[in-house]
């Protein structure tokens, strides 16, 4: 039995937490809200709309005795950049493995992730894109890239109204694997990758790479109908890290480094 | 300058044919047609609905002065597998490379193939897949399988309403491909990927891979929108056979070793 | 306000009850589940797992004091076709207006509901076929095999693979509105219009009609993404039908003849 | 036996005439292709790739001498607009018929063809959008419009690479469909539907219109796969042309009256 630590209550975070209570081999232990949330004080299940769970949620302010009480194995974060690195820092003193699903990170704050795990040799997984399908795409569009690098590609991405940024950052890190295939394949310069993005009705997330040539296309697309996609990912990257020492990313849980072994 | 030789002259023949001749680097020296066709005796121009060649298209009783005629350093071979063997066979002892295009192979066939290149150290591609693009599905679909392989898989194959072979021979390669990645995933054992087959209109030919969760799909398609498709693929055989020895396949002409090595 | 009933709390008739109740000019006044249900006698908020609504979940035995107790002015159905007929007596004379979402009618059963509405005077929309987006895509498909009478069709659907009969209902009505299209243009006979069903992941339901010319295509597709999709179509039958009197189906709550005369 | 003539060799020119000279009811009696053009007093069947036709290519300026001897019943145009008002002049006085399927018509230019059908009793069929299957999606995007008033609207067009243009002619006509359709279901004011046009490699012509709800969604795409699809919407035009008289569009030809009329 993994005992996990959920930080974060928005909706990924919601989704999260009904997913985990369905695993047999996960049990939800604490989860933490951001300050001044009316949540904290309630019971999960109030939350998630289904029975009490025992689980009171708790401010942020209360990481290291919450960890001493319920002593997870794994924490999933779904917060933003700044929390995640100030909450990580603690659990990572502690010894807790963690998840990080936040989306957004700079550089840096990637790299204050690799140095926590350095110096308390507790294991991280750093997975802004935590939809297995989604990672999978990147992978074919980077390889695909490599072995047509004389199509036109153009990513076209499709999200529900209410999102805000756009281009996503699924698309700009789609866009990224095509241009490294570009390269990886010899091509001198290359210019961006296309990207157009449709804000329309309540599509939850669908990206979509057309690789076209003179005489026949291809087409990848992935999409996401129900947002416990994301829920699911997280579950397996908690599968994934628990016991883990080290820093890892979403391919080293699609264990690529044996998926392209074995092709060959 | 790389002097071929063609054989065979029906629909995908007529388009190598043409695309050949578009080529700077190729020269189109000798065309060989079915025994007892129309075409022989006549200039290729005209069979290509264009001006005079000067190549006269000639049967296949006449092989070998047509080698020591023409002296052509590749021959290509859409006819079928019975006379693809007959005709390698002279071919490999002039020492004159082969890139095969003829679908329908045997197992024995393709391995008597082999065996011409291990006796007389030419070089045969045996490239019944020869669109380029349908090998790069091929290649994302094992690797999705292996990586995604508790989600269901289904192929739907599109030709145009003419097509008598049902589901189409790429369709039947793709499942293996799936059904190879998922075995190597280590899933014990696996019904059949089911295969759609559809025949209507004018359809050139379109594949089409679902790749369905229990939260997200994942599709991947490959359309030909012109038999040049199938041209261009032989053109890239061409090049690629030019000067070597052994026996390939599509999976080398895409050097899927560096590809996949390059991602690692 | 419109006073509503629900009978069936099944997965459909669950998503109905969340979308009444935040509608601001509905207001669900009772409902009523299958005989021996475990759902009678509790809170319709605990079903939903939401707070408390003063919703008792009645048994089908009780319509008649339903009624008089919470005097609703739409009944919204969604159960089987033998009870739809047998509760639908109770209503049409008690002359509350119904909504029947309920699938699988046979056209003596479909008759009944007629009937009854000559007989009683009141309102009866038979919508087996609830979602707006798939009636729409009815009518576009009928007309675009009226127009294009030498296309091949195809239909395609796929659904979550729990989902038992195949093809779909929804893809048979769609082949019937095709036939009716080839029909009305004057083509003599015409072979049955082939339905491919995919049963795989968690697909909620998608219908897809390829038609296909010998140098162009069309492809119409509907995709419902939630099965919020149904309970939508639900609520705007029931303003539909509110204060109206005779038979309806969803062609009249599309107002076809309004929108094909606004064409002309 | 219907006599046609016609104006214009370019690409789509060049189609039309074989497809004309395919059809067992049409004769094609004179070509007329631009002044100065290097076509002028060729054989046709030199400039198709195929045998000698007797038809000699002549210039614009021989228009008159040319129907009196060549007596053309229909006369294909596929030129620029100034020529075609120009010529179409000429043509109408000699009461010709005449469909004009060249592009980039302002309203005054199609206006003027108008007025010569009003001036001598000819029939003009003007159909910039030749292809009968895309006008069939420009009707059946109408009147989604007008039934799902309340969903998004988004129209990508991707054509080969070499197109200059964008968005494509046919695309701002769909979005003018959509928002009649809109304005008739009696939305007060809409903003333009966006425009998403992809110039990738060979792809001879598409367009997908999106329609998306809050929960479902439904995709209209018509695609080219040859430009042989342009010629045979030219072919149907020149049938439905001769021996009438008139102005007529696209939707007289697809009979849109009686395709609706069979639906109500």
């Amino acid at each position: 039995m993994t005992r996990v630590c959920l930080v974060g209550l928005g909706r990924t975070g919601i989704e999260v937490a009904k997913a985990i209570m369905e695993q047999k081999d996960l049990r939800l232990v604490s989860a933490i809200s951001s300050p001044n949330s009316r949540k904290i004080g309630k019971d999960l299940g109030e939350i998630l709309g289904c029975p009490a769970t025992g689980v009171i949620v708790q401010g942020p302010d209360q990481i290291e005795p919450i960890v001493f009480q319920s002593r997870p194995d794994v924490v999933v974060d779904f917060t933003n950049p700044a929390a995640t690195v100030r909450n990580s820092k603690l659990f990572s003193k502690m010894k807790v493995n963690i998840v990080v699903g936040t989306t957004g990170f700079s550089k840096i704050a990637m790299y204050k992730l690799y140095v926590l795990t350095k110096k308390y040799h507790n294991a991280i997984l750093y997975a802004p894109n935590i939809t297995l399908g989604v990672n999978v795409m990147m992978l074919l569009t980077n390889l695909a890239a490599n072995m047509l690098n004389n199509y036109d590609f153009q990513i076209t991405e499709i999200h529900h109204k209410h999102k805000k940024d756009a281009p996503s950052g699924t698309a700009v890190k789609i866009a990224k694997e095509i241009e490294k295939g570009l390269a990886a394949s010899g091509l001198p310069e290359t210019a961006d990758v296309p990207i157009q993005a449709i804000r329309a009705g309540g599509v939850v997330g669908k990206h979509e790479v057309l690789i076209v040539g003179e005489n026949d296309r291809i087409e990848i697309s992935h999409e996401s109908f129900s947002r416990k996609a994301f829920a699911l990912g997280a579950i397996k990257g908690i599968r994934f890290i628990q016991g883990k020492s080290g820093y890892f990313e979403m391919n080293d849980v699609l264990n690529l480094q044996k998926v392209l072994g074995d092709y060959l």
